[in-house]
């Protein structure tokens, strides 16, 4: 399969999961949202759930596309270039697609291959945090915190974002400001009350 | 319907959601895990969705009695309760009834009556921790924060946590240090380079 065909179905895919949900979407559906027939799509994907393997892949190459297109220098300028990727691409999906990558995070019990890609994610924007902030503390531009902790925390946090947009229509912009909030105080440098302290 | 056959269809769709997920819950296998007949079900209740309205109103307000059962006088203590509450419950559930919860809330977008149950949840776990917060602020015992901004903090971390468990297989208790730490150091009173700040 080409490139271009390639990208063409993981389009149609996410396409197909804003219409139709992630329990509603068939091989039949993300066809009518491509040039590919039924049968070719079955040519390259034995089923619904390798395509969404694949789509997922897909996702992660694009989220560290647009991380490594953010090549700040200064590590407070990468989170926030971090964040821009996050909740700006979040922003721009709607609640569609985020209900739909929900659901698909709760089958990951039932499907060891979602689990893989969604750990290999977490890792990934884990690992983006982590390192601007252990940069940052090389530095001495941030204090002495324990990046992995503030990286999980944030994390975390993002997570619990789509999930309240998805099940309150919470705007994801208002746990952003609290985000920023949080790593202003806990990366500030020089908080004479925590001498040698690690907090997250 | 008594009370005791109300709590007994609650305890058996509990059981039916742990051993089937939500997408496969019938109201068969609901009465399967109850002493009623699926007609009996069915004059109570008209449609899975309608049981599953009334299932989201008892976790809500069993939630609210264990919290009313933790009525320590001290902020701090307050908080913490709050958090034994929260994580003691989705640890002893287990990851199972995680799971149908997150697919629950996923099908938030689709079904108003089932939003408005978890934006009531959500307000009332909201409201405990700014209470709390409030509370400790007012004596002196925390320091100058906006008392909603760290409970809606909270709460994002809450549902983070929820779907890093379902996602991820992530342990909850992971999440519940950081919390801690994350409120150690934003509710410590008396941090000399924050004078009238509102920190989150």
């Amino acid at each position: 399969m080409s490139d271009d065909a390639a990208a063409g179905i993981m389009e149609a895919t996410y396409r197909a999961l804003c219409e139709h949900g992630y329990a509603d979407l068939t091989m039949q559906r993300i066809a009518d949202e491509s040039d590919c027939s039924k049968a070719a799509l079955h040519y390259h994907y034995d089923t619904k759930e390798a395509l969404l393997r694949s789509f997922l892949d897909f996702l992660l190459e694009r989220f560290e596309t647009e991380i490594a297109g953010a090549d700040a220098v200064d590590p407070r300028e990468r989170l926030d270039a971090f964040l821009d990727v996050i909740f700006e691409s979040e922003e721009s999906e709607g609640t569609a697609f985020a209900t739909a990558l929900l659901e698909i995070k709760a089958q990951a019990p039932y499907d060891e291959a979602y689990r893989d890609r969604l750990l290999e994610w977490d890792r990934a924007m884990r690992g983006v945090v982590a390192e601007a902030v252990r940069d940052g503390v090389e530095r001495g531009a941030f204090r002495e915190v324990d990046p992995e902790s503030v990286a999980r925390f944030v994390a975390t946090t993002i997570n619990g974002a789509h999930v309240r947009e998805v099940a309150l229509n919470e705007d994801m912009a208002a746990t952003r400001d609290l985000l920023e909030a949080y790593l202003d105080r806990t990366l500030a440098p020089g908080d004479p009350d925590s001498p040698g302290e690690s907090p997250v």
